[in-house]
């Protein structure tokens, strides 16, 4: 286990850096599209979850349907982990679709990192009743307190080492690879 | 890290003890009374989970306010933890005024468990809008596959090794002590 | 149709008066009770329903568990309603086992109202997620602005007039009687 | 008032007319479309509705944005209407955008109905927690209850009788005109 248990109670941080995807799509009412606009993650979920104990740090890096990222995208997700220095883990929201090259791509980029670094996101918008974000959120900011260093997708109750993960089109989930 | 990740796509047990507690009090119309009856996990946050690679087992121990535990509903606790056997990870749904006695009185009957026994409950019922138990739960159910053998409770995004936390009656919060 | 439809886009204003009852219970998590305090009608439902041509005035007559309730807090509902003048239609928010002897308990005092005074309650308090006063309330805001001067419980999707129903504690819902 | 209240406790039967509109439509996830496929109300709203006095039919008549319908469709929306006969009243959901339009339509085609028919619909889809389907599908049910015979809107906390109402693109609600 990474993470020393029970040594105190102050807080620990964990920085959140939104990319886009459909986790974070949202509803707009007067055209009736459903798409990446701004980050909706701190209201949308993070103020109904009791983090007594964990400071979160967000950062909009991007506001992209992950099928639309390229390369100069992916690479500006990995400058903002490089930038967040080795002091806290982080998680990354991202779009499933791409999910599994980007992080790849960042280990490529920056190999071992300092922290743990989580990738999740959604199968469906988080603004809809029954999303699967604030499940995955929740798990992404307890694995990444409890992960040692690394690349990490943390998706429906089950966390993927990075590489070695893919989504499944057919189930819509990821799966070991 | 205990879990050997991504070894493939297998589906993992996890075992569901319910004791009762504040998590599962619900409400009955036709008395207005707000207490434990039956188990109340599967309906109210199990089917809702997206768990497309864990197989949830659930036995119902007891179904008590643990304000009004004894050491022979503990006995039975414990009892019911040592028949699980060491095959797969347990989580302990339990209320939180003796959640930390409880955990303590197995880890001093048992000893070192041969998996995670991973003890969780809510502020408040499952019931309500703004429930904590939903988030609880899914917390337990990773902490569950990721850590090592041994008694935690896992509260609010965070995890604490018992013994070595308690209830915090000021802040509704569990605390390393 | 007492209501005159269309005329224009200006607000109407509706009164609600709050008494207490199983809708506003609300549950305190540090001693696990679920009672009347104060009423939590505003932002439990009012803020999130879409009103863009309804004033609410609020007022907290009582807060109390209708099975408590005396003459004399009937005397002070009925005094409350006899206070709002006959400007505008009237929802009375109140527990329902008493909801029909306060309702004629009002009629008897007051006769014949000038505008609607739509009584409604809950079966559930409105903090849980199958709770029925949101609809409720709905229902009892629409029969407010439509119904003519005259005492009603609205409830599941149905209007009664007072007298003539009464609580069915078998089938949890009102009836004609 | 057309509703003869309080008489007995038999059910009455509300008629329910599905065309579309963003009140169904449904997210796909593996596409990622926000879209009208198949009537989405009965699993959406009403298994959650209390409705013990009510009887709902329902009938699926298209599947339709309201901005793609044409006067062919508006023709079998009003044949529909007339088919249902005037034994109950008529809800029609529909989508916001024409739906004055097809209001209007079926007003000049049917004459004067012999119940009340009740458009409602919603600025965003049902399945969004902040959604305004609900709100106004308990209206239009309590207004269909409640009306004398014509046809009507009934959205958000108010209805307007048609012809004379239209949508304001810029509030996002009907207004009168």
């Amino acid at each position: 286990m990474y993470d020393t248990m029970n040594p105190d109670n102050s807080t620990q941080t964990i920085r959140i850096l939104t990319t886009g995807g459909t986790i974070e799509k949202s509803y707009c009412e007067s055209d009736g599209t459903l798409m990446n606009r701004a980050s909706t993650i701190r209201e949308g979920i993070i103020q109904s979850l009791r983090l007594p104990y964990t400071e979160l740090e967000l950062e909009s890096v991007l506001n992209k349907d992950s099928l639309e990222m390229d390369d100069a995208d992916r690479d500006k997700i990995a400058q903002a982990i490089a930038a967040c220095g080795d002091a806290q883990p982080i998680v990354v929201l991202h779009g499933t679709d791409t999910m599994s090259v980007t992080a790849e791509y960042c280990h490529a980029r920056l190999g071992q990192p300092g922290v743990a670094v989580v990738f999740t996101g959604a199968m469906k918008p988080m603004g809809f009743i029954d999303s699967d974000a604030r499940q995955n959120v929740t798990e992404a900011l307890l694995a990444a307190k409890l992960l040692p260093p690394g690349f990490y997708i943390a998706f429906h109750n089950r966390v993927f080492a990075v590489p070695g993960v893919r989504k499944n089109l057919d189930t819509g989930t990821f799966e070991a690879c």
